[in-house]
């Protein structure tokens, strides 16, 4: 029995609100269970030097937990002076995972800073990042393109990210903190709508594990992640 | 008339929300019509060096902007590698003004530390989440007492904060950004519920003011801070 | 009685001398008493990003403190990698208060910097860096005028500061240290020559204070900055 | 046909090299063809912070290139005040890597640190820092035991890593630069000996892969490890 | 002919006053000509961890310019977040100097801190900054010692510092900017009172040069250093 | 009698292997014994900005040491976010004294970067470095003149370093660790192959030293570079 009374294969109650932030070109408030996670996108029309004179753009992502959003306090990574390791870690994979479902030559010399700050933190945090970040950047690009910023909607599908580990031996979706923190192992998936997969994280937090067990957790993510498209899809539907 | 079209003596819509996080002590979302403050407390039970041993305790605070409660992006300070100079001027003084009212003999060798994040902005953070911080403080204090961690509730009175400034050559009562963008002057003013002043910070923006101006915007103040008392004094009872 | 035999409306014996620095466009060394304050000013034909091509200058401030310039030694900031919070608002307070008598449209496309480094500390600080800041400013923008660097001197008036405080129930002019470390409440004023007020800084450091008690620290302050502009004017007419 | 003319399947030339370092408890030199890392092991007897008075040791690794390692210079992190996202990336990765294999309750309170520095790079810098780490740490904690800081080599295990990719749509391992930089897809896999999975780290570089793709990676570097292994256990054998 | 019109042997003019800063155990303004380097002894009664429980105790230095003590303004150090490293190699070569005539056994557990900071420059700041921080040393060490904290005044001897240069040609002593930046080689020399060499730092800073060159310098240099060690004597000889 | 058994005069084996680097335009690993620093040259056809449209070049330098090229760890100064006083005095050391046998004007706008990074220290890393680097800048200026770069190799002599000391009351040349930590004084010497002196540091580590000492120092030095500068001349001779 997982400490939350959820099946194997059941998701925490998914939520992606957007109207969250009344600046942002694009947002959502991403809830999975108690984990809530503030996505912006933010739409700049010059890029990189690297991509300067190109004609492509880019799509980059930042990540942030708010001090008390998790069980007890965390030192304020601007006080501090620098991000941590993990924080870098988990913004880069953002940010690559977003990038992977936009087409960056049909977005043009434009960049979008997705921000993705961490209001209550319980577990896969990473995940509803990515999961509300696609729907802050999808909602960014419709409206910058009907502004007429940029032609198209560069998109070319939808992409979202769930956790799965194997906790008490049994391989679980959507880990809370409560499974993360005492889970053999775990992973995380991040894929298309269409069954692409786009990242692979899985780490051995106590003993290694074998292949038919990353697999039986690869199938547990892949109908998860069907899933959080849906809710995507709907979130997205409703802004039209 | 003000850009709202509120009257000159007018605060905006006031929201002080707790239950917004479910790990800290103390929690309040201080909404100041667009202006939204997650103010936090977090109870230590260990002092800064230079108390020890001392039998007295401390209350701190910080503060930070998400990038995008902003119109236009603001760089993260975590990202930058430091804090502004406004962002340490502005967590000092609620520091300070939270300190002003709590007891810190009473309160013994305990730490509490206030965050105070603005999720949006639109002028008045500070005084937000200086009203905000005071009732995050209120229910941290309440829970240890109640978890007897301390003996009583060491407040000695309520704090709470607004700020003032000449629009168009009229005194108002709690700018927002597009008044306080183009005011001559603005001054942030903290008081508590019996009306002692604990900070006054006026500033000439444009032109230097006169003392009887000083004065109208103290007495619109005193009047701002009365009706946020009672706000707060209404959301803590209800936590009873 | 205060510590230093002073009355309640005493300024500490005030100098301010030019003639400190060889390499400056301007310099002035302010003593307020034992507080001595090295303040110099540096005009480059170059403004900060945001100015290039507004056809507007900007003046701004830096200050530092000399290790020992405290009665035990203080870290030296370079050492330590950062500046304080307290350092980057009394850096902050200076150079606005200078903006707020300098014409920055006829000043053009100039930036003066004012540099102020406590050799020598004993409360008050910020108030005789205003001061003496001042003083540089209007001697190095009469230098370059000269030179033809800018077309005229582009003051509007005179800008000083000083503190007060509620010292042992008595509201006093121009605290020292002694009093500093121990008053009920300070404030800090910075006004120009004509009465205009400018900045109003005002901290209760240990019980709320009435409106009363501020309006005769206002009173102090007014008179002795009157006193201090007569003491910067004398200073700057004998440069002619 | 991949640039270097290798099979699919092949390994670059693989040397591990002990008696690189007359200073370090363990040493490896370990080159994968043209990359080149320079592993060390250092043995401590203090751990950090969070686990003293726990009787457990502790396996960490730092990792760096040398600014000339790589084909155009990069800038040295040192110089740069702050190693970037991907070195912590990296050197967290190895840091859970050998602790998967290392028994830290039988270590002690013991802290083995790795040093893994790039002399010159040609792709898959972390699986050589890793399968060449592996074998300092045995050498270092084989001679503390010898030494009777330690009563057993706590080793669990060997752990080597490899990275595979779709290099022109064909499964390859063990990619080097010119097939890193314009693989589809790239993978790296960290295993023990007996064949658990300790990490996997796929990404989608261009476009979104599919499961029996990856499927095929992983088959290529189950055996690409049980190779690397074989080098590991001779080079140990050896210096019995 | 020198610029300033000296001889080749003549230093400029020479003043070493106390009596410049009231907080510090010991502090001396040097003046060597225009150079001007106020110089301040701390006095602890602690010391760095490496020599606690030694018996021994240290002497250490920091070195700092003002912005503006230099012709054009240099970037505050505190501001851009660290020291340069002629920065740091001059406060190591200061403090090593001092340390030379230092019995740190004899002084105990106790750490002397001398602070130099550069009022205004004109060449030859760090040897001003030796000569003067001996003077701070000495009036510190004699400070305590009447306090009772050390036994004895733990000097071995004096310690003084002058640079020599090739100007034109010609071996020149204590060089002022205007020839310390057009020199062709220049040189360094810490000496004691009794001849004993302490550092030597010589550079070629536009051709290499030739040893009797190099012997012509330290001639010059030694009778200058006994020139300073005098007027360091009649110095301290006043505070008696 | 030496550690190490040599003779007062004798320097330690000498190796400069270049071939070390596959992507490097010069490279060098020079070995003093057991003293090993990886050197390499960049060549990068651009120059700082104040040298801009200068027409001329630029030699620098950057020096590390791996973490455990030392006895004892030492800690990676990527990972403490700055460079020592020490490498930063050693870097700008090796960058003079290089500078001093380049012709910059006839360099033409070309920046050379000279990496040294220490991979087995035994004493004298700085020496070594000069004397590697060398080679390395020799090597890299004769590819980028047969590549049409530049037009000649911009090289007036060769430039080589040595450490002497006071071991035991005796003058000996090239200090390994244990000497150099026990040396009652030390200094290093960089020259040209033709005599000419570059750089000079000598250092009284115990109690001053006289000049007759100071000479019998050089005279080894002299003996010394003259030696290396052989070696040097051998290996460049072997790329022809």
């Amino acid at each position: 029995m997982r400490p939350s009374g959820r099946r194997p294969d059941q998701l925490r109650a998914i939520a992606l609100d957007t109207g969250v932030n009344k600046h942002a070109e694009g947002a959502c408030l991403a809830r999975f269970g108690d984990t809530h996670v503030l996505c912006t996108a933010t739409v700049e029309e010059r890029v990189p030097p690297w991509l300067r004179n190109t004609g492509k753009g880019w799509v980059t992502a930042e990540y942030g937990m708010l001090p008390r959003s998790t069980n007890t306090r965390t030192d304020r990574e601007a006080a501090r002076g620098k991000q941590s390791g993990r924080t870098q870690e988990i913004q880069r994979l953002i940010g690559r995972s977003l990038r992977a479902v936009t087409d960056l030559a049909a977005l043009g010399e434009v960049q979008v800073r997705i921000d993705c700050d961490v209001l209550q933190a319980d577990g896969g945090t990473r995940t509803a990042a990515i999961t509300g970040g696609y729907v802050a950047l999808a909602q960014a690009l419709r409206r910058v393109q009907a502004r007429g910023v940029i032609k198209t909607v560069p998109l070319i599908g939808q992409v979202a990210a769930i956790s799965c580990g194997l906790y008490e031996g049994t391989p679980v979706l959507d880990l809370d903190y409560a499974e993360d923190s005492t889970a053999q192992a775990d992973a995380n998936f991040v894929m298309t709508n269409t069954g692409g997969i786009v990242e692979i994280q899985g780490t051995a937090e106590t003993t290694p594990f074998e292949e038919s067990e990353f697999l039986a957790l690869m199938a547990l993510a892949r109908a998860g992640i069907t899933e959080l498209c849906a809710v995507q899809a709907a979130t997205l539907a409703g802004l039209e």
